[in-house]
């Protein structure tokens, strides 16, 4: 069950093409292989997770985009192909290797991807047998059954698009996201891909989509746990001929950017493991947005608020424990929080107009937002998160059995 | 259900009386108010939780330790007297002022203790007029109804207990301790009181109490979630007359002290909400402790590991993400995990030995050890955690309601 209602529709992106297959990864059979194709001249930027077992697909994928810029992306999922030491890296090369046999391309112009279940050598012969099928369905309509087919425990696909102008041109912009659980910011999280026709420099590129993962990605959390492969990747062909080094188009771009990259982060928050709740958490008021993000995190991390969220319980008691556990200084006797628009505690203690029943009717809501000004300075930062539910045991009790 | 015997035997400690009553306190009309009561001349340390929102009875405390030796302790479970703002400092001192006078001690001599629901006023009354009946029971062998008096989520009260001899004379310890929930190591965990017949002056005992906490409550965690209340109590009454100035008797005490607060330590966590394992992480090799005790709390407090081990699931590739995002610099190639004595990875990678069958058989205990290897050098560090299970998430969804 995820929160809130799905689009599945998308703009496909000039000079990128998408196909999907079921390598046999997957015990269920489901589509677990994915290939992207980009035009030539495209450039790309990426950002990985900042786990010390960064799988070997992120050591590769690290080395590649170094070399060439990429005209492949290979992607699996069923098997994350952490934890798998050396032999890992060949694995992952070998497949890289495959797609350029059967593309008439370089190794180092492919990326590896992988998620799924950690500590498992990669069944590379299947994901090989299956590249000359993925090539001959390359399509630029696909990228709806791309999502579908980078899912694990997702219960729903993630796609974002925009189309707009700049002057006369048209600008695309669509990217799917996958990510459900061992969901936290450290990077990018899990795997997402943007691409558009603008086009742009890598070192701009890079620019665009760190600065966007930090205000989207890395904005998010479902159960503080950060993935050995997590990977954000941006790509730009170009073929709009809209180019992002003219300021008035890249004025236009980034927050269009911006907004579909939330809207992914979202989604996955909204599919969180086991969500009954999307939740807001707003911390105003502070000497420093990193204040701020770290009291935020500290709520939205808490598994005693997370718990207090699935019951639709206001108990603004665990609010308070969780902004105090924080580590970061405020003076208690200013703070208020607010559940919705109702305030729950001001100046540090119990709002003395404050009903019981005001705090549970905004909680029998699917969406809330809690928010916390500190009254100590001008600074916010927000962060969205789920609940803990009796579904997020259910499924990481039983995810490899 | 908590996992493992309990032990509910325990020696008196002379100059040391208590007395448990029900107040009105907790709903469900058990045992909520403890008064302990110590011989003139008995010194009292402290520990208390770093909570940024410490509850009004820890800055009490933390006040009246300052200007006068505690003849008294009153303690009240089912009400935490957090974030109530300046009324709550009021109330505490109300309460202290009352045990002042049904004793004829001064009101610093008192120090107040709460434990339960965040935010709600504490009922003054109900509670002072339970004073002169704890008064009047006052008894050196109330040890084990004060433990129970002092429970809120706990299933089983926590009590340990040692006596030994320094040369000719006896020596005891004993102590009760509280707490199932909103446990994570920030100072003492929850409410542990320590006492002992044990001459010592303030400052050791300070010194004595840090160092056996630092070993104990600070290296457990059941949630992650830090108190606003946590407070653990060591009291010296001199009954004995054994001085722990004395070299001799230090050395024979201070292993016993430690052991006894480990013992209650361990025993927070065996009875953690919802708890079907008791779980021990060590991680060794490192460069140094602290290196080592950030992968183990990393590992402890990670929600997918709490998860397996509820699902009794060899998942190591959930160790190897938890050691990942610790953020401690290690070299991935060189790290060994084993799970009891059985080798899961080796080098960084799977053990080629290693079948599943091994990894499943230790998970089907009730007391499972994660021991990681960084072969990087001398240092070492380990902590206890319990697992996440439906009935974490049932207990605390529904702990208000």
């Amino acid at each position: 069950m995820a929160v809130g209602p799905v689009s599945l529709e998308f703009f496909p992106v000039p000079g990128v093409r998408l196909a999907a297959t079921a390598a046999g990864l997957k015990k269920s059979g489901g589509l677990d292989a994915v290939l992207f194709e980009f035009a030539p001249e495209s450039r790309t930027a990426g950002i990985f997770t900042r786990s010390l077992f960064a799988a070997a697909p992120v050591q590769v994928a690290r080395d590649h985009l170094q070399r060439a810029a990429p005209r492949y992306f290979l992607i699996n999922s069923g098997n994350a192909n952490a934890a798998t030491g050396q032999a890992g890296v060949m694995d992952a090369e070998t497949c890289c290797s495959a797609v350029s046999q059967q593309t008439g391309s370089s190794p180092d112009e492919t990326i590896p991807f992988s998620t799924g279940v950690i500590g498992e050598r990669l069944p590379v012969e299947r994901l090989t047998n299956a590249i000359s099928q993925l090539r001959d369905g390359l399509d630029e309509n696909n990228w709806l059954i791309a999502a579908t087919g980078i899912m694990t425990t997702d219960t729903r696909p993630k796609i974002a698009s925009r189309r707009f102008n700049v002057e006369d041109k048209t600008v695309t912009i669509t990217g799917i996201a996958k990510g459900a659980g061992m969901i936290a910011p450290n990077m990018a999280t899990m795997l997402a891909y943007v691409a558009t026709d603008a086009a742009a420099e890598a070192g701009l590129l890079q620019d665009l989509l760190t600065a966007a993962g930090e205000r989207s990605f890395n904005r998010i959390t479902v159960d503080s746990d950060t993935s050995t492969n997590d990977a954000c990747m941006l790509t730009a062909t170009g073929v709009s001929g809209v180019d992002l080094s003219d300021d008035a188009a890249l004025a236009v771009f980034v927050p269009e950017l911006d907004s579909l990259m939330l809207e992914l982060a979202q989604g996955l928050v909204r599919d969180g493991e086991g969500a009954t709740k999307f939740v807001t958490v707003t911390v105003e008021g502070g000497a420093s947005e990193s204040d701020c993000l770290g009291i935020a995190f500290s709520i939205a991390n808490s598994p005693l608020m997370k718990t207090a969220l699935f019951a639709s319980d206001a108990n603004w008691g665990r609010i308070v424990m969780a902004i105090g556990k924080a580590g970061v200084p405020a003076d208690p006797a200013r703070i208020d929080v607010y559940l919705g628009d109702v305030c729950l505690m001001k100046g540090g203690g119990k709002n003395p107009d404050y009903r019981e029943e005001q705090g549970a009717a905004v909680m029998t809501g699917e969406e809330i937002t809690i928010r916390v000004d500190l009254n100590s300075g001008t600074c916010s930062g927000t962060v969205w998160t789920s609940d803990l539910s009796h579904d997020y045991v259910t499924i990481n009790a039983d995810y490899r059995t």
